[in-house]
């Protein structure tokens, strides 16, 4: 603890790099704890709603 | 907010479709609020546990 | 399964009772399986962060 | 009710069963109540970041 | 890594303790990996939805 | 859409408003997207355990 769950789009494997540093460094400051987890969920734009609509529906528009 | 997860089995795009449009529909009835995020998650049959059981198992008995 | 997490501000029992009824009801139809399982989490709005700014701080405003 | 949720690493189907008969035997023991639903999350370890690292990355080392 | 989360009723501190002492065991044993987490999620009958129903209101019944 | 789920130990408003202002601008900058929602999540120590210890027992000892 803490673990911080990320619910995002798909991204590249570089983009998940500074991701992780990045929350890390932002918790382990806020919370003055030294133990971190991070798990990056991908969501595929169809399994996604935005105000109703599928987000890959969105995007066809 | 609100953001509603909804843990499932795999689904078709027409079903995921309805599904975000009608529990959208709700949520803003109910809550009164404009804004809603529906994330749908399907599970594999093996990933899944019913009452001690996988659920790729009990399909097969 | 299936199971549902809402995520949402704090609502009356009467708000749950309707919440957890058409919930159900659209996850019965669309999935086609009878057992569902809805949770509602209640959040405090200084709990909250949307794009930035704690949900409380934008009420003051 | 109760719902567990299992964020690890990719598991055998073996694992998979022995985990969801071993926990569900603990939570009807412990809460006294007969159905569970385990869902088990497999991360791929680039989606996984410990203490500001990619699992991917620390196993490279 | 692993974390799991158990969403059930409201327990007592020894059934935590229980709890958390033999999930885990069988995280360790299951997945061959030293560090787990628990996150134990105590939701009051009136945010659990059974089958369309409030668990507060079954209970009544 | 992003979603940040951040559980971790009771922290005071200030830490929260800190660190919806900070997760918010990484998740902005790595995925290039403008909306952000965090839910903050605020785990009782007795409700959290660490390698099959309850966090409330191992401030204890």
């Amino acid at each position: 603890m803490p673990t911080v769950i990320v619910e995002g789009p798909k991204i590249g494997v570089e983009e998940k790099r500074e991701l992780v540093r990045r929350i890390t460094a932002v918790i382990t400051e806020v919370y003055g704890v030294p133990h971190v987890t991070v798990l990056i969920k991908e969501n595929p734009p169809e399994n996604v709603g935005i105000d109703g609509e599928l987000l890959s529906d969105r995007r066809k528009g």
